[in-house]
């Protein structure tokens, strides 16, 4: 009988769904402190606890590597490194699992923002009976920055809402314009929606130039990735409103800290990154692995393949 | 030359795009104390102040009455009375103008209680990170109650963001399930949403009993008329955590007034009667009655013509 391959996880929590996996792997637990002792007797490595950078940290390291690198995740970001990227290592993601939580998401804070309801909750506080006109949604303009699953679900939501919308994304192709277009698409939309991968060519991609170029009447949503905004370039484009709000559910530094000043610069909506997390997530994240699991066990091909170099999972 | 048509305008302020019917029609304004005295010299009677219960006291005096009642409101309970419903005069309404923003702002109320936004917005008050998970609409169940355009736009939303969606009316119809289907409907639902027209049929019809049937886990919306709704009843449901949620556009005695128990019932979301007024509204509602009185003028036969028996304009 050949040996039980080992499916190292790293996690916090244990994560559900992997009793299917009983008799047919080694399963391991590894935390930030162990990961790097452990790496080189693992055929696969599931990174559970994806808010960790403790991939990035310990890959480079001596000793033998996974064959198989699988995050609970649609980023990669805190996982990859030039060691992993240059290896023959396979890297997948949760592709799928959170483009319709993460759509509906965006529309619940595009519809809030048009409706004002984060002042109507205010006024409510101070028992204020105060009618105001609120904003259309329908007929407004919007750019989704991001032209993967997530990126195209919610341009799909916000296209039911009647908004027109324009997705951009790094290679332009049908009903996806290229980042030449931008600045233009963003200069004419009343939402700008960021669902960007994280890398090099992304990183603060959102900053005074481009917050410059909005409408007064505009206002931004990031539910990609912190590291996407220049979060001072932001709040100071709120505070002297060259836009009219914004939404942040991802930070540069997560959790943000209670002295972070984003806590209240006007018009801004925080959130703990929560956008995607809808009950029984984590059941579809573990039960993706399974599937996934068992198409390797297989000896089928793996889906949700990350290009290393990319970033991210390209698709059409 | 034949006289000018009279036409009475109730209002606080002046209705916009009236200017158009300059030297078509003679235009006089009323406010609720002069309105019983300029009644009989009116042909037409436009109830713009639609807060206003002024016809409904005036109405039965003496003389003559206009022969045309135009109410810039969907609803035209707060101007119905048995003198004029037994009268000749002919009643139009609003209808259509409300249908989009109303559906918004239910879109905007379900997906704000489903992601957990009010909390999100009290934690960030208190710059606390706390991550939870929220709920998928998508494949959840919603129970609209009025099947005019109004229930129908909103029943279209909900189902675009992939909410299974019945819609309950007096008169059972194809889409359009009957009164004695709504208990059931209710029992089932996550979302119940409250679009009737006030009649003494559906005057707290949304009481003790029903707000029973309804699923811990579920939530109410009120964006119909406040009496449709026991306030009490809903408070306790609320408070008993019979049901999960809701919200309430409407109230029985609006504006409601600083002391009101219901600013801070455990999970109600209370917002000043806004659900239909998006930017632009005020235009849209002069230019719909300038249409009209085209109509009218043309001897042409009026649209948006309210049964007055009913309480409503019947449609398909």
């Amino acid at each position: 009988m050949p040996a039980l391959p080992t499916l190292l996880v790293l996690d916090a929590d244990p994560p559900p769904r992997l009793g299917r996996l009983t008799g047919r792997a080694r399963i391991a637990h590894a935390d930030e402190t162990t990961l790097a002792g452990q790496l080189p007797y693992a055929d696969i490595l599931l990174v559970w606890d994806f808010t960790s950078r403790a991939v990035r940290a310990a890959w480079p390291g001596e000793g033998a590597r996974p064959r198989w690198v699988h995050t609970a995740s649609a980023g990669v970001d805190h996982l990859m490194c030039p060691e992993l990227a240059a290896s023959d290592t396979v890297v997948t993601n949760a592709r799928g699992v959170f483009d319709q939580p993460v759509a509906e998401y965006v529309a619940a804070l595009v519809l809030a923002m048009a409706k004002d309801l984060p002042r109507t909750l205010h006024l409510q506080e101070r028992r204020e009976w105060r009618h105001r006109e609120s904003q259309r949604v329908a007929g407004t303009k919007a750019c989704v920055v991001g032209s993967g699953p997530i990126g195209r679900a919610i341009a799909k939501y916000l296209k039911a809402l009647g908004v027109t919308t324009a997705i951009v994304g790094r290679t332009p192709r049908t009903g996806v314009h290229g980042p030449g277009d931008l600045n233009r698409l963003m200069a004419r939309a009343d939402w700008v929606i960021a669902a960007a991968p994280l890398t090099p060519d992304t990183h603060h991609m959102f900053d005074t130039r481009r917050f410059g170029v909005m409408q007064p009447s505009a206002r931004f949503v990031n539910v990609g990735r912190g590291q996407l905004v220049d979060e001072t370039a932001l709040a100071e484009a709120l505070s002297k409103r060259w836009i009219a709000g914004a939404a942040l559910d991802v930070f540069e530094d997560e959790p943000l800290t209670s002295d972070s000043p984003l806590w209240e610069v006007p018009g801004l909506i925080v959130s703990p990154h929560m956008s995607g997390d809808t009950a029984g997530w984590r059941d579809e994240l573990g039960a993706q692995f399974v599937e996934l699991y068992e198409r390797w066990e297989a000896g089928q091909a793996l889906k949700n393949v990350v290009d290393k170099q990319l970033g991210y999972v390209p698709g059409h």
